[in-house]
């Protein structure tokens, strides 16, 4: 039984490793400056693929996804962004609801876990 | 390492297996039309049925189950539908939060995990 | 493989053990009565580490939590808690919604999953 944290801070881990599954963090935008929730999902997804290669997985790996949006009309923008990010032959689980996020800009938040390769 | 998908399309999969466990899909209702908060509730509990019997596991062997639905108000037909359902010496962990969901039909989306036993 | 169960009603589970994982329900405060959110979350804190201990694990155990605040302005509050209770060497993944909860009167429920430990 061990235990790893990566992007760890005093509050949270931006991944955490343990019994042969990857846990991330829900994944925020970076850039979200006149973003649409098209481009905002593009960046979380290419945050999920860098942590998920940190910590020994791979977006082939992901075994499931919870989709946040803070407006639901954005639903088919985000699938335009996931669809051309998701492998077809490994596309895992997933839920999507509306919720509100904790800083008004970020138009989605995901958080995956996924099965842990090295 | 091995990881199977069932119900899989490019976008997604109903329920995936890997390392034990079965994770599936947050589960949404077939049939909304007229159908109040309790049936859409055992609607999705069958498909959920369907599925984990599909991916080599049962409603005895579910784990954690997070609950959404629409209306808050919905709270007490939801739990009519899940406590005619659930095995009670087999009751998972639960969450319920109000959310609003990708089709303003549907009142309940129910997404659980569970061990794998075949 | 066997599931044990914690705290277990005929509807759900307070916590429940499988594959070396804890999994708990999501935590509500006990005592809401003129209770801020900062004095709500440290009440749901206190009860994790309670059914971590009962199910065999323990703060420095859990992989992941998902916060749900029914107001996100709560969130500062919420993290004063979390930040005095969370052991900065073991912090886990997180996300954070606001969502609206079962009871007017909750301010916060948080859900975790831990490492199993004995």
């Amino acid at each position: 039984m061990s235990i790893r944290y990566f992007g760890q801070s005093a509050r949270l881990s931006e991944a955490v490793t343990a019994n042969g599954f990857v846990f991330l963090s829900g994944m925020v935008p970076e850039n979200t400056e006149q973003a649409d929730a098209e481009t905002q999902t593009a960046d979380v997804l290419a945050q999920i693929d860098s942590w998920l290669q940190q910590s020994g997985s791979s977006k082939q790996h992901i075994v499931e996804a919870t989709v946040y949006l803070a407006d639901m009309h954005d639903y088919a923008a985000m699938n335009r962004a996931w669809d051309a990010w998701v492998d077809p032959q490994h596309s895992p689980v997933r839920a999507c609801i509306e919720a509100k996020l904790a800083k008004p800009e970020w138009k989605v938040e995901i958080k995956v876990s996924a099965v842990q390769i090295k």
